[in-house]
């Protein structure tokens, strides 16, 4: 499991007052990326061309985040197949240690030179087994 | 089912040309806002403190948007319970046709005063109802 | 005189319930998007390399701005120098002809290639020029 | 001055692969919200309907920013009137201590019930004037 401290925005939050439900995904994104960047060793320049897009992203929200909550993402990688990756996030707030809302995303392998998906190359697949075998 | 025609923005799009996984729940809100203001015929100031949260959302992409490309919103309901309403959004190429992405988010009816979920108020299920007599 | 008209975003105001600060050079940036794309007739692929950066902004906030406001920005190109080139856009108040924010643009023609500064193409300028003369 | 460490978002960059020209008051605004929570021991909630609102903003950017830049917001308060109070937001690439960007902003104080510019209460303009003198 990887774990991502969040620095909270106040544009994080709404007219309500609460963390905009179109924020989360955003926000679940800075514990992709430091998956991306940590357990993966790459980058997002992508300079091979190669690198992951995502396919879908299942959100539940089970209470709401007030500006000032210290918020970490909690990421484990869940399952790899030939070509996809899944992820899980968790959005867990610091203090109480309570989940406020997580996200599976379904990310696919992709060569953006040649735009169609590709098999994940071995580095990546067998640093996400590690993950997988840790979480 | 209605239809909403977005105005895209440059910063839609992230450094691999194409729309921002992130961006995608912020562009299927503009459906949802303009679903809640023409069938329900209601606003966004829940001057009453009763309102809707989101509590969950399921995305899937099935095809990059880049900057350019004409893009609506089609909001259907598909479906009413006590306290919910689930809303589906497909984000559709205007000049091809194509559903390049869909999102099926369950929204809670939810008084803000006293912070717990409520039943859905009358007028609102039956315009929910008439709503998904339509689609 | 370039008038783009714009469609606000639940998400483009804040917990205090305007619009947010940091949210005006997005929508500033719409009329900016529409003035090179009309004006200038080129694209935000800069498939030549070629294109501008913004080297300052200078916003002024003259009145709240609610969700719902029918707004356009207004934008005219003000200067032209060797490699720079100064627009200005007006956020108005389509109902009341309310100008509620301008902000004044310096923006820079960019070799991204070589990674600098450089004259503003005779197409481009000539079109600036163009409009400069009609504002 | 004020010091605030930056945790950069993917989609704080745009499609030419550089910090967005509109997240840079979003940026700016971090080292904001802690200048009004550190300097003036006060928090956004604005519980009696009293606090800041923006002016105008004068941003200028020197040098682009990549993903992956250890970013900091150095904050300065210049100038205090009775309503008003100028800050001046540095952001500062740590690593090589250069200036990459900079905003001033003005601010004004706001009765959010009442609806109009008040002078600045008494705690605030003290400590506003005490981080003046530190600066």
């Amino acid at each position: 499991m990887i774990k991502t401290p969040v620095q909270l925005r106040f544009h994080d939050m709404d007219m309500l007052g609460h963390m905009y439900n179109g924020q989360y995904t955003h926000i679940f994104d800075i514990g992709k990326s430091d998956f991306i960047q940590t357990a993966l060793k790459t980058d997002f320049d992508w300079h091979d061309g190669i690198g992951f897009v995502n396919v879908s992203t299942t959100n539940n929200y089970y209470s709401q985040i007030k500006f000032g909550t210290n918020i970490e993402i909690q990421t484990t990688a869940e399952k790899i197949g030939t070509k996809s990756l899944t992820l899980l996030h968790k959005m867990v707030d610091v203090n109480s240690g309570e989940v406020k809302a997580d996200s599976l995303c379904v990310l696919v392998c992709f060569d953006f030179r040649n735009q169609k998906s590709i098999a994940i190359p071995n580095p990546w697949r067998e640093a996400v087994e590690k993950e997988i075998s840790l979480k």
